[in-house]
């Protein structure tokens, strides 16, 4: 089922009525557009709360010039799309097409993959993990299929385990398979130390790296204000700091993902607006740096196999461009290890 | 129940740890802001899935300084500031703001209210609109008591029976209180029209007035298109065209609301867009026209009473500035009139 | 001389420090982006007062991934480059390259010519003309030869002519060659009208047509304010209007070109804005109506020769997509011959 | 001379055709609005090159409701505001006015004073210094006259000694008088070490700081990119590097200023965007850290009496909220305190 966008104005049709021809005159020597000449499209697979938002921001923040949606469910689907066009008088034009054949996705320059299977009471978490591979298995071939040179960029959880597995369906190569990651976490993060230090969260940098949830790492030297390292800082203003008032920022960053969840039911805006930054800095080639799941192995002494982990990359038109060599301790290194290990025996059971 | 955005942060707190205090010095002579600089500020009313798409499109066009929400239920209200907030780092700097309390509203330059009680299975719309009476009893005077010079926006159902009586509960002058109307079908008329065409929809102008739903009022001769005037264009160049054609698209401008509401159960993403352009042409004085729902005693032949209506309106920071002139046929005219009766027979049963 | 972006840093390079190489690390199994991969790119050519306006208000509006500028004189290349780059901590990212060599162009999407010879004092218009039809022999065939799908966008005046010229000396379909033509002076008038209703200007559509310059037509039947058109809502309301008034705005509008240049020297800003948003309508696929300088051969019985003058013209990513059917009185009409007839025989005696 | 906005559509008027009140109709009820209620307003003194980019720039970034022009010269005054007033179609809606009157000023929320003489050929540095102070004497204390909660930006050159002249002569407290200072070279700074490094500018943290001009102080201890602290990062990677190295980074910034004079004979649309950026951060109170001129005494041991210089500086709707703790090193800080005494013998001799 196509639901394409030209398709709803059925009833301007009848009555041999070609507004379309009579309205507008053809020009002398004029001559079709360059094959060559090709439009930005990005596709969102799964069109629930998490896929809306995205799309929404992506399309509010004119980032491109087609914005496909796929999801099983054609009604839902449908209902989506039809709400977003119906915003067009007060957007940039941007094409958008709805379907539940992934041959609308052909020529994405960017695959956003939000889908995935809910948990069932009392579902062993491999368990649910089994049904999403089950589940990416029919996804990632077929966008592979239809956009041979696309970023395929991971959203649906567990994300470090989904994006390692999608590379390997895809057969891409590493720096066009990403992770939304902790870049959300990371966001949070810095919310926090703007909030409490009634800053502007932009002047605020700050990464938690490593597996996006419960071990994720916060690089507390990473903290800077306005360019002021904060760590160093306190040190050389010899201002007194506890350990565990740092570990319990991290807490509280962990924490608020599963309040919001616990008091609204889903996240949306905040992962929308993130992944929006993301396929922002992918697509319009800007160079910038975001904790993002990245194919790891052979960094920070991660030698166990092939393992997607949150760091801090730089993202443009190729993907992942390089990762940043932030130094971490030894502590922070061996968490980062810790999770990695973790994460591969959980690859080693689903049998790739 | 305040939740200050501040308030969030507490974590940082402990252990006497006065970041903030540490990280800033004070200049000299430096004096207090002068307590007549004020923000602006945006409330909105109920944090469903039409409140928080009207409030996550005006954050992220940057609108306002202050952003509020209020809502009965709590938890989601949380839910849905903490969403937000997590995107900071994603956004301009705006103070985001949620409480039960209606007092954290105070100071607002704009009231947008989307609360509705929903239809129980079986109850009459007369019944329903009851209760939404006596939910606007509740709501309008707190506002009008917290913010005297507020504009009111009322986006909730019926939204012309619903506008009139927030005009009375307030005690404003007509023109600081506002129905948003058509301003959303008219929307969907332009985009029917412009992708039949393949044009941008911003090029098509064409509005529908009157009330809001299934006696709305398509203005054809208002259709043009590129500054062209489609029927007159039409008449000149001796193309037909069967007046049902163009009932068939006010039918499926009708109906499209209500096949995104049966699709995917409510509409959300058009009414934030529509919603936050009205914000914008009110708060930052644009100036520019809208169908939306006024104050129409005395215009085109209204006289039987005070009865709001949507008729292309001028908003700026003074609220409603006018009423375009717009010629309306005498057929068209009758049926802006039998709305208003219609309308008036309904808030004859409200006592009032 | 190729003024690199990238060279501009030199002095980092010395002592061996690779800092880049030492900065970010490369993930295993990367590979370079696809070849297919290509950003979008804009050149502008000349650097004078209007080539930069133009540049600068592309350049905040984020329309572009890469900026060219090309002038004859490398002094002023390499400081308006400079200018540029110095803001990038302000801006999304955007490559910016200067050069006297028309090799930098290569791959451009858009072409926007601004150069052009200076009248010298007792020079005759025919006089300035020839010395400008032998600068775009130097320009044109560089830009077609180096972005062979091209489109060009003539701004430099006088305009019509110009765009012909280039449209001979290019080879390229007439659909890519477009004259900036009656796009600001059909602004002017809607600032005009907009300003004396007080009403915003993005509300009032009114177009003129034909020759830049003079010799200009104002379409009195396209003025609508809010989709109210503004003649038939005056003789509907029998409102008397007297056609002397009406020429006396075109009049204003005809001279405030020359007013602004005698003021300040030359104008600037509202060519810029005007020519961006062209930009956009063109690179971004806007499908918008624009009133620019296309070959109107056989359009409005102009019949005489390949003449470009200013029609409504919808335009996107393939250049021009068609001209609008607007409906031109026996009068219109007759000045838009009588334009085209002057044009052909300038253009005869040109040589071409 | 009063140069409103509405006086320029006057040819409209004859005839006695009052078109905006046949257009629109009011409605009944309505009452004017508060006049509590008020726009934003900014005031931009001095129409030249750097005037007039700023000017644009916050134009374009809609970051005002009202913007103002003053300037000596009543015609290129004028032209400069038609020229912006011509782009309203493609804008948001911002009144533009322009006088020689600083009556127009009246209520601003910001003054930008870029007014400044023009060295003579053979004229002592002081010698103009002493001319700028007279001009200056006429410009501040009317400002202050008529905006007494205004926030004064001097961007006249050389801005330390005019920053600290106009606080003395508005009499305003001292977070209400700000100099736009290192703001751009630091912006200089930081696309030199991105440009290098091929990252995003937005990416990068560096201040300079100090006096603006040959004596500034680069932080090296600050330059951090995507949050890794790069001097700190270099030594923990044992990479060497030369203090010469870095040393030749900071001459470049400061030479390249030189350079675009020297090339395009001004300097504009970088300081245009620098100036639009702390302008967004004080009305919209972004609480943004920026390296500008402020009140410095008893500031890192600057104890010789009242002197402003650049130091990192959180910026709000009240002006300077708070200088940045940042630390310096001994040799920084000596930098600094040799500026402020050099600053503090030219002022001395200066007579206020």
């Amino acid at each position: 089922m196509s639901m394409h966008k030209t398709s709803s104005a059925s009833s301007l049709g009848p009555g041999g009525l070609d507004l379309s021809r009579a309205f507008f005159k053809p020009i002398q020597s004029a001559a079709p557009p360059s094959p060559t000449k090709r439009h930005s499209k990005i596709s969102v697979i799964g069109a629930g709360n998490v896929g809306m938002a995205i799309a929404q921001t992506i399309l509010t923040q004119d980032l491109v010039d087609e914005l496909v949606l796929v999801d099983a469910n054609p009604d839902k689907l449908r209902g989506e799309m039809l709400d977003l066009q119906h915003a067009a008088a007060f957007l940039p034009r941007t094409k958008i097409i709805a379907s539940v054949d992934y041959a609308v996705t052909a020529g994405s320059d960017l695959c956003i993959i939000t889908a995935g299977a809910r948990q069932i009471a009392g579902e062993s978490r491999l368990n649910l993990l089994h049904r999403n591979v089950a589940l990416f298995r029919n996804i990632i071939p077929k966008l592979a299929h239809y956009s041979r040179d696309s970023i395929l960029l991971i959203v649906s959880n567990p994300v470090d385990v989904l994006t390692y597995i999608s590379w390997k369906l895809s057969g891409f190569p590493s720096n066009r398979v990403i992770g939304s990651g902790t870049n959300l976490d990371s966001s949070r993060f810095r919310f926090l130390i703007a909030d409490h230090l009634d800053v502007n969260a932009q002047d605020v940098q700050a990464y938690i790296v490593g597996e996006h949830g419960d071990s994720s790492v916060a690089l507390w030297s990473s903290i800077s204000v306005g360019g002021v390292p904060v760590l160093s800082f306190l040190e050389k203003q010899q201002i007194p700091y506890e350990k565990q008032t740092l570990e319990n920022i991290h807490k509280e960053v962990i924490e608020s993902a599963y309040e919001v969840i616990s008091l609204k039911g889903y996240t949306s805006w905040a992962i929308g607006y993130s992944v929006a930054s993301l396929a922002r800095s992918l697509l319009r080639d800007q160079r910038k740096i975001h904790p993002v799941s990245v194919l790891s192995k052979g960094l920070y002494g991660i030698d166990g196999g092939e393992v997607f982990l949150s760091l801090p990359a730089q993202l443009g038109r190729g993907g992942v461009l390089g990762v940043t060599n932030v130094h971490l301790t030894d502590e922070e290194a061996q968490r980062l290890r810790d999770s990695a290990k973790t994460i591969l025996e959980v690859q080693s059971q689903l049998g790739l």
